[in-house]
């Protein structure tokens, strides 16, 4: 078996070669002056399991190009099996058609990684666990919550877990136990006109004093955490954690985030993030135990 | 028959609906904070010979993600028969492997568009035509030296082609039978360390006060047309006119060239370009004669 790094690992290559002591390669690559990729596998490699690391973080386009270009040459290199491990999947919020005619990205982005030649597919918390189905072969979900907890546990006193909506609710279960602690969701809903998201009928929370982690899947503009972090101290919260897998941090969303009172913020390194500003959790080993 | 413009098309989408009165539809399209690209087509079309209008030119891995997701969504809706026409194929250069490992990308690419849902391609004038066997289904490659050589017409006297190097010879000679001129070519040699290209025995060229075209399928840099000119002028060109089908024009290329000595240069609209510098020819009418 053997590790290819591609060119958007954020080191997870090179952690998940360590924790499991499988040999590392890295692929050779460039940018030429007119904006292509170069990809070259520096060694010939074949009849190997392989797997690929290479994540979908912006240039969300500009990486997918470069996993495909990676994932075929591996193919025409005739490998056993190539299984794609993409910590940050791009594209996965265009997982339906809201308005007819509208591209289900998700779909296209993964149907082609595995008509390029990947055989399996390992991505961290997806959006939706159900549309890694378009992909169409054997997929697994890395679960990174037990090391998010384990760095929770070091931040609070008297935690209480609170998904943001109500499809985040298995998550927050999931961490709850975890902490040992109660959770609750708050239920949202977006104006069809303005595509504005407010909180909907806010049944009480019961956080008085409590330490509130806020956990969904992915922080864009951070909007959702800002709301939710308000609904806790509005009920008494004492202090509130923001807990993400991946974390875009779009349109100053952590400055926002900060000024609405949201106090820690914990996420994973499957997208770049400034380690002076938040506490970054490797998904490696998570990684590691779907392998 | 349906013209989908895509989200790349430099108006030759709009030329070519007014040339053949095949109506046109323009995809709906946006990019999302995060950089992902947003893409509907705005009617239901279904039972439908659709061509799509797509070039590749730079940031060419997002044009390529939006031309993925444009053939996917028509493929769903249940065409008959999908076109891509592609008026600058991105990745074209990457045809073969010069070192082992490296990526064919553009066997990658054209299988993508394949699999997306393309049933057939256009590309105008690619790097070599070979290349578009890896498309696996029918392929027609448009030629606009017509229209090339008829504005070549207006600003020469005595015109002498000149192919840069063997591989544009056939090109070259098409553009001298237009024109009713003689050509030739000049012989490069790469050096396998450095990567610098140098002409090699330059034979006498018969060009003593003519007006040279130098053509070649693309303009990256112009450190090729820049030595061709040199050549030209060597043996007595009155003046140099540079015709290629795509230029890129990176590193200050239109600088160069213009203190290279070179006149004029004729490009098409396959690649966006200034009217200020360039003369520009519309690729439409060689697509239309492709249908």
């Amino acid at each position: 078996m053997i590790i290819i790094g591609g060119t958007a690992t954020n080191g997870i290559d090179e952690n998940l070669s360590k924790i499991t002591s499988i040999p590392l390669i890295k692929v050779e690559h460039k940018i030429f002056p007119d904006g292509e990729s170069y990809i070259r596998i520096p060694q010939h490699i074949t009849n190997q399991e392989i797997l690929v690391v290479q994540s979908l973080y912006p240039p969300q386009d500009k990486h997918f190009v470069e996993l495909l270009l990676i994932l075929e040459t591996l193919a025409d290199m005739k490998n056993n099996k190539i299984t794609a491990i993409i910590p940050y999947l791009a594209y996965a919020r265009q997982d339906r058609r809201f308005k007819e005619g509208e591209a289900l990205s998700i779909k296209t982005i993964l149907g082609a990684i595995s008509r390029a030649g990947a055989d399996a597919l390992i991505v961290i918390e997806p959006h939706k666990a159900e549309e890694l189905s378009y992909f169409g072969k054997e997929v697994k979900i890395a679960d990174p919550i037990p090391e998010i907890a384990k760095e929770i546990k070091k931040k609070v006193e008297n935690p209480f877990v609170l998904a943001p909506d109500r499809g985040a609710l298995e998550r927050a279960k999931r961490l709850a136990e975890e902490l040992n602690a109660e959770y609750s969701y708050i239920e949202k809903e977006r104006d069809r006109d303005t595509g504005e998201v407010r909180i909907k009928n806010l049944p009480e929370l019961k956080v008085k004093g409590k330490d509130v982690i806020i956990i969904d899947d992915i922080i864009s503009t951070g909007g959702t955490m800002i709301q939710a972090a308000k609904a806790a101290y509005e009920f008494g919260a004492r202090k509130v954690i923001s807990a993400a897998v991946h974390s875009l941090f779009l349109e100053n969303a952590y400055e926002k985030m900060v000024n609405g009172g949201i106090r820690e913020i914990i996420t994973t390194n499957t997208i770049p993030q400034d380690p002076s500003k938040v506490t970054i959790i490797d998904v490696a080993p998570s990684i590691a135990r779907k392998l």
